[in-house]
């Protein structure tokens, strides 16, 4: 026994967090018991009132409390540029920047021979649905640096190919703050290639 | 903005949790998000249900769906042994572990000339009643083994110096699995001064 009934409930529920195991489960739950007015009932009420409103955006997949979405609907974006991203995290990861001011396109994943994730489980289609749109110009191609990300930003690459879009990747290289020492040959390689003149 | 509306109230929530920290909040919410119905509904609900019947136990300040809580109403306790503990996450572990059958009081802190913490502000006065009870031979303290945690356990063995209860406390020493070469020289100190013939 780890706790009465409905608390044993809960610390199930918990653990079932990323980044939270089964000891972190009952320290968060312990943490909430004794928080109750201040904390436990407002993230009850927080879930309850996320999970009642929010929605898939029909436009670019991201989930918003309306759809289509805050970012496909905000008048100051600029709609020349579609971003193109993986998830829905990667989404929120560009936001923080703030660096990127066009629409966004989630994939909902990469294309993967090992998982068996072809290009009929991806939002690929409505990606060149939209590319097509006169007043798009550019694609960013914004997926993971990984294996199976630049396989499916080539795969996009390819099929973008027809459009009048200009398609265009993230620069790789050392990350800011990154020491050389700690780096692997790729992205080493990858930065020599792309090096500029100072 | 990390994400619209309800979803940056919910993951400032997640936030406050112990472990969580914003990056893994965020994370945690789209896990949660993207789980509506398998994790998200019934986590809200979970928190909903435990925040509305948890009470804490007007004996021994344990927290339940029943006050007296089922460890201090059990008819299987045996109620000549009180274990008097911190917090209630240390009697969740003493309950892990199943080698105490007694019941349980718990101070809700230790006494801290740094934070002001004084015997007022624990539950210490509830204990001394407790164990006048006729019934009750044995308090069993199981403090932390911390500067406070002692200090505490050390003021509780002298309050209880007028009842007729044998007061004892856990033994210190080695744990199980350590090794000398990792452990500090009050822990060693200890195991050696309580060392036992073999």
């Amino acid at each position: 026994m780890v706790g009465p009934g409905g608390i044993d409930a809960l610390i199930q529920l918990l653990a079932k967090l990323p980044g939270l195991g089964p000891r972190s489960a009952r320290r968060a739950a312990l943490h909430l018991l004794k928080r109750r007015e201040s904390l436990m009932e407002p993230l009850a009420r927080a879930l309850r009132d996320t999970a009642d409103s929010v929605k898939t955006c029909s436009v670019c997949h991201n989930i918003d409390t309306v759809d289509p979405c805050s970012i496909c609907t905000d008048p100051k974006r600029d709609r020349s540029q579609i971003c193109v991203v993986e998830d829905i995290g990667d989404l929120w990861a560009m936001e923080r920047v703030a660096g990127f001011r066009g629409l966004y396109h989630v994939l909902g994943g990469t294309l993967s021979a090992l998982d068996g994730v072809g290009p009929e489980d991806l939002h690929v289609g409505g990606l060149v649905e939209r590319a097509r749109h006169p007043d798009v110009k550019e694609v960013v191609l914004a997926t993971n640096a990984t294996v199976d990300g630049q396989t499916t930003a080539h795969y996009i690459a390819e099929r973008l190919a027809g459009t009048d879009v200009t398609v265009s990747g993230l620069a790789h290289g050392v990350p800011v703050g990154g020491e050389l020492d700690y780096l692997d040959e790729g992205t080493i390689t990858a930065a020599l290639k792309a090096r500029k003149p100072v």
